[in-house]
């Protein structure tokens, strides 16, 4: 790669969005830009109209992702002299599934009258839940037709996913569904926004919408036997889609103009966040474990071979780098956890920072406490929402830091137990890279994870992973590099910390993962229904 | 009754004593002293010599209980005109099992040079523990041997009662052993004192030394096979023991004098705090449940069958009132839990009464969690020591109040286990009484006991119902009734509040309970060795 050569790359979260520039000879970081979305998260009140939105609904504006565009893609080339001129590339990464209605032009529905004082014309953003009876039905019907897609998602669909957020726009609002062109992925919609050509990848294809590159869609008449009269699943999904590192096309020259770039920048077709973090964090090749740990962990592995793992959040061949599969596993309450630990439990001035200290002075095994993680149900290997969380152990002499302690310890068994799920199936595992915003401010987190996998645990010296990925794919895009490989490996982040396995505890730690493992089966399968049961009578009780 | 004639109810506690005057013709409370002691519970240095204790160790100073006597009889006589001629017996209650060494004079060892400096010698207060050990090894060997008297303590005994406390002296103080004449509970103790002369009791006996007026203790063999050597169990607890409400005496004449009491008062052998509640709160009969809810429930039966209870603590004939078998059950954290949950992850700012007023609205089957509330082990029935508490359904949306309410609800559900148990072995119960601490301040509580359990709860209106119960084995020993069923007619107090069962509530907590009592019977019995390991890898660690 010739030096002086920079991608941009711009990464949509759930709050906030921010532009990298990328110097593509060894991978320098030269600026970041970040930009909160004016509307945040839209869970309250529609914005056009005032109206109270239901339960579980939440919506994004795509205004507030433009101003990303507009505001972090000058900053951050202004921060750098010449920049503009040695920008060859974008890649864009965004959270998924983020969907959207639009007119064949790409225009979002919200924008336009009289759709914008409908809800359904917004876009869902990825942790809108209100669609959960449809996936609870899409499941249902799955499983007693066995239909063979289901074994690449580990045996269940998530409401999050694309064809239940489809279906509720169809059944809620059929005019809406009616006047728009196409439901698309928010990257999508980005890439579109930004060539003026719409081109949709296979990532979300088929991490998302149950596509694979042999066997399509699931059938009209899967979707059909769930809901009489939805029998055309790719009509607003399309059945083109392109391999991760394609180039879409060029920035539009208006928009070119607008954000001080040359005409000539490719602009790869889009990405997703988490997906984006194999790269990113400058893993290329099988048998590391990445694992993105925020409000929730997301854990990526690829390798060459396709293997069925029971309880997989989904495998999907080329979607995280081409020619392997794409693995994607996860645990669904991890910062989310510890933040209504401190919210609702801990002491009065007690902190992340405070508590980690307290916590790590306690010592392996030494809480007297397991919790069984699932304050947000589990996602991986149970993949059963309907689960929650579970403290043993407790006495009269517990103290709160022991049982912040003994949070972190389950999430590392938690952890454990996903290892060992990929081990068991063949897929041999010999490193961990962690990154997110707890691999960056939790370090006895980290040492956890490396203590109770007896893996070594390394944290990339990057707080932009995601962007640094989506800006490798727009070189690719741009030519600068052959192939996403070569790509990873002339920018490789340097590793900020890593963390050996303390092989003197491990023992200690086994003996603590056997009655986490005792009670994980106990709970989570032989007898799940009580805490299913638990659930029931709880929403019953609400509901009344 | 003739009017005119009181009795003296003196109530020696965990952490303070205290006189009642009671009027014997109608049973009002003329007048109370409570005396805290100053030195409390001795559990951390001895005072004679500063000397570091070991943990679980919980003594008391004898000159603290006489501190009671002195001051709080002349308090309560002095506050009522002509009391001090009016007052014909006394009774006291006592916390069991405590227990002293005492030369044959009655002279606690502790008072003595050179026994001052031992810590051996000092009274052991019930909630000593450090003999823990020795009550694992006396129901192993008891199990072992298959000894029938383990039947009538629901198959184990525990470290709190007299033999473990004995045999503990005897292994670490031989010099002290042999020099006491007796080891002698404190309730025995103080009618000694008060009257000069030696007489024990049957209920002590019974429930804390393991003899029954039938069978006498377990043989010399049994204690010979746990302790090769230890086999003479009666050398220092004697072998002849009175019937509650026998006349032990009068009070010593200069003891008379020196707390301003006529000399004829009649002094009854002694009674335990927990048991003398059944009189005291009014209660003759079989039938009720009675239920002594402080820092543990301590839940007394009588009837006139003897059944051999799973789980029970003891079963005694006579025990609790005479030509009765008294039966006492129980919860082992209740008041504590409570007190734990206040101190350690309660909102800054909460107590007891902003915690029950937001339970109380969170209504029946609504908090989403069931706790089994093990936090000190489960006393009845599963008499297991070496459980431990667990939080069940616990969410991100999960707050402080409704773990509380599921704290009170695993209580009430506790109960409802226990009466059960009684139920199903042939011992009816109609309603429940109820005081102590929480039955005076908790009335959501009290609700919960009476809707989960489908039976009336009374609350009496005092709040000295040990004392009462003492004063009116007083009477009976000074000849003022026939019987202790004629004493408790003539002056049952009045109920104060009593909670009627809420029948359009209990199908939501029949499903709530089944829930309970599935893990109740799968952590506690089929899988109770799950809990069992955490605390065995908890102790590991804390002693490594």
């Amino acid at each position: 790669m010739t030096a002086g050569a920079y991608a941009l790359g711009v990464d949509f979260g759930t709050e906030s969005g921010r532009a990298l520039l990328l110097d593509l000879h060894g991978g320098a970081e030269l600026a970041v830009s970040e930009v909160a979305y004016p509307h945040g998260v839209i869970d309250r009140t529609l914005p056009a109209t005032g109206e109270q939105l239901p339960p579980d609904w939440a919506l994004q504006d795509p205004d507030d992702w433009v101003a990303v565009l507009d505001t972090a893609i000058p900053e951050v080339l202004e921060a750098v002299d010449g920049a503009a001129d040695a920008v060859v590339g974008i890649g864009v990464d965004f959270t998924s599934c983020t969907v959207l209605p639009v007119t064949s032009e790409g225009v979002p529905l919200c924008r336009l009258e009289p759709w914008r004082a409908r809800r359904h014309a917004w876009p869902k953003l990825w942790k809108h839940h209100a669609a959960q009876p449809i996936a609870d039905r899409l499941n249902e019907v799955g499983a007693e037709r066995r239909e063979a897609f289901l074994g690449r998602y580990g045996g269940r669909i998530s409401s999050e996913w694309y064809f239940p957020k489809l279906i509720e726009l169809w059944r809620e609002d059929r005019e809406c569904y009616d006047a728009c062109y196409g439901f698309v992925e928010a990257t999508d919609w980005i890439v579109w926004f930004l060539t003026g050509t719409e081109r949709r990848q296979s990532c979300t294809a088929g991490y998302k919408a149950m596509w694979s590159p042999d066997d399509g869609l699931p059938s009209a008449e899967y979707f059909a036997a769930a809901y009489p009269g939805f029998d055309r699943p790719a009509a607003k999904l399309g059945t083109e889609f392109a391999p991760l590192g394609t180039r879409a096309g060029v920035v539009r020259p208006e928009l070119a103009a607008r954000l001080a770039l040359s005409e000539s920048v490719a602009v790869a077709v889009g990405n997703v966040d988490s997906f984006v973090s194999v790269p990113g964090a400058g893993v290329e090749s099988p048998g590391t474990f990445v694992t993105v740990a925020g409000t929730s962990i997301c854990d990526l592995v690829i390798d060459p071979a396709e293997v069925r793992l029971p309880g997989i959040t989904g495998v999907v061949r080329d979607g995280i780098l081409p020619g392997l599969y794409g693995y994607e596993a996860g645990q669904a309450a991890v910062g989310d956890m510890l933040a209504w630990f401190v919210e609702a439990l801990a002491p009065a001035g007690a902190d992340y920072s405070t508590l980690e200290r307290a916590a790590a002075a306690i010592g392996p095994g030494a809480t007297g406490l397991v919790a069984l993680d699932w304050w947000n149900g589990n996602r991986t290997i149970l993949a059963d929402a309907d689960l929650s969380g579970v403290l043993f152990g407790l006495t009269l002499q517990t103290t709160p830091e022991q049982i912040y302690r003994a949070l972190l310890e389950s999430i590392a068994f938690g952890n454990r137990r996903i290892i060992e799920n990929f081990d068991e199936h063949g897929l041999r595992l010999s490193e961990i890279v962690a990154c997110g915003g707890i691999a960056e401010r939790s370090p006895l987190m980290m040492q956890l994870l490396a203590d109770t996998s007896g893996l070594r645990v390394s944290v990339p010296a990057s707080t932009q992973i995601p962007a640094r990925g989506a800006a490798l794919f727009g070189a690719v895009a741009a030519g600068a590099f052959v192939d996403i490989a070569g790509a990873i490996a002339a920018t490789r982040p340097p590793i900020a910390r890593s963390y050996e396995p303390d092989t003197s505890v491990r023992p200690i730690y086994d003996q603590v993962y056997a009655v986490y493992r005792s009670l994980y089966e106990l709970l989570g399968r032989s007898q799940a229904g009580l805490l299913h049961d638990l659930k029931r009578i709880y929403s019953e009780r609400r509901a009344s």
